[in-house]
């Protein structure tokens, strides 16, 4: 085992709440390596936890331990889980938020059993700490999912947004998140762009292509090849957020050159 | 020992004094494991810090020494102590931060004898990096705290907010904190609540205990048992501080169901 | 090797950037133990970057590797760099954000031969992960700059404000920057402060000194030795930011007692 055990909420930073994931933790396993991932996801953004999560899970050593704890859910009947995906692990609540990581290795699935591990008493407001924290405490130390969980196949999914076509040359598509750069990540592949295009989101139309941040004029807008993956709309030492307008959920649509919308 | 060492400061993520603290800590003990609990408590917060410190610190295993610099007398007469209450260490300005942790267990206290470790020169404005960070390194390295300090037992104590009767059938207490999600964390007791009960902050009257947020109606303010062990003021998937226009300070009242304040 | 790498970007805490810089470290040394030194520099902010980090360095333990991330000029022809100087490692784009370092230590210079060790594909987006992290890990695990790298000497210098003498009792220097509390951290050194001064910032003047933020008078604003060794202009538990109206880049004069400006 690695011992590494990664966190990923939407907690924030200025309670207690990460630290305290932290310190049960370390009472466990008193080996295990806490990585902070990221605790400031949007409050109760399922979404945005799982675009995180997918983007930096598989970077990690083979038996990471990821936890993820966006749960709007806690204290209702909704499980808390554990899954094994590739080489690594996850413990989450089953709201979906590991949809992006089943998609890419066909996961195993486990109901956590509470009771057998949970801490006592358990609340109904603060799983990170008395369920999802104990488990990942407990997986970071080799113990079998199948030890604390059920396997289920019933696990929830979720919708991601998914570029669709609008006519034969335009495809829609959406602004999946702002980044802290003003960077418009969406969710168009960048296989998919074509060789001449018109992007627009908002009110901005964009027909260039840069190969890197620095490459773009001062003040352009302009269509970059994100790191994870996805179309960008990006400006060289300038937010394409304030630039455009625009923010998360906004529609864009990528054209083929010359093709009026 | 378990090498391993928390830090809550005031010192925000903005600027390098959480960094330089963990500098100092590394360059005495290499091997000491270094957890950021919180170091967004608000500027010169001594309750805020209090507060959080009091929610994490007993889920971190024994011997495990937390540190907490919010520290508004800084180069001042006030001292800096190092304690053992329970199995547990702790450093701090000797402002009352540590109240909560010494009103549960009865703590040893000692004064620390700076010049015998801080670093050198010492400065009057840092000394979570020039005093607190060394100490915190010796402890975590099982250097007993009566080596660098002398035992005190005039330590100074905080008053924290109590609730207090106003009449036979009302208690009124106080919002001790807005966590993240808008919650608001109050002083009052979980087992103080009475099954019939009026709850008035501000100007929303609550009559309606939820034992879940997600079990809370669509905009709903609701009281829920906190995970702390404090009544709170909550919504599902909302922010009570918004829909109640309330902040921490405000006064809370609790009343029998039916009596008239 | 002390297996610690520091992180300090302008990535912020609400994205998946720092977390997929740790995973990339931990995949290819699950030794290292990684310390956020800060990821809230401003975006795009060289100084600020190369100021925090000058803070911080030298408080680490020898053959710690310090990785810093402000890099508005990546995926174009701006070198990446690894570097020694003193007993420390540093890895870096090469745009003088190491230049406070340099300074200090005649430091040894390596421009990184990205193809041997980057992640591929490399993106010319986020060489955070592809290149700097890579890079430190190998590092930390004692590979030798020289096996990664090329010796340059022709390294981007970094321009940094320098106070300059107006009159002959008169000098200007500029605030650095503001610190999370409100502080005005200037770049005159505090050795330069003569017994009888005025210092004027924004519309305030300023002929007080005080050894510590606690010996201020409520309300006043003061001068105090900072420390990182510049004089700061401060107050007692307020901002002396929001006081004199006076943000980073403001000029400072520093005229011996009872000169006219």
């Amino acid at each position: 085992m690695s011992g590494i055990i990664t966190l990923t909420t939407d907690f924030g930073l200025s309670d207690h709440y990460s630290g305290v994931m932290k310190g049960v933790i370390l009472g466990i396993n008193p080996n295990a390596r806490i990585v902070d991932l990221c605790h400031q996801v949007d409050a109760y953004d399922v979404l945005g936890a799982a675009l995180i999560l997918a983007a930096a899970y598989s970077y990690f050593p083979p038996r990471t331990v990821h936890v993820v704890v966006v749960d709007p859910g806690v204290g209702s009947l909704r499980r808390p889980i554990a899954a094994e995906a590739g080489p690594w692990l996850f413990v989450a609540p089953d709201n979906g938020i590991l949809e992006l990581v089943f998609r890419r290795h066909a996961p195993k699935v486990w109901s956590l059993r509470i009771d057998e591990f949970a801490l006592k008493p358990t609340s109904s407001t603060f799983h990170g700490r008395d369920v999802f924290a104990p488990a990942a405490a407990l997986l970071s130390q080799g113990v079998a999912p199948g030890r604390i969980g059920d396997p289920i196949e019933d696990f929830v999914r979720l919708a991601i947004p998914e570029p669709r076509p609008v006519s034969p040359k335009v495809r829609e598509g959406v602004v999946l998140k702002v980044d802290r750069f003003g960077n418009l990540i969406t969710n168009l592949p960048v296989e998919d762009l074509r060789s001449g295009f018109v992007v627009t989101v908002g009110e901005t139309q964009i027909q260039t292509l840069r190969p890197s941040y620095a490459a773009g004029a001062p003040g352009e807008v302009f269509l970059i090849a994100g790191s994870s993956g996805y179309l960008e709309i990006s400006m060289n030492q300038g937010s394409a957020a304030e630039a455009t307008g625009v923010r998360a959920g906004a529609v864009v649509t990528m054209a083929d050159s010359g093709v009026k919308e």
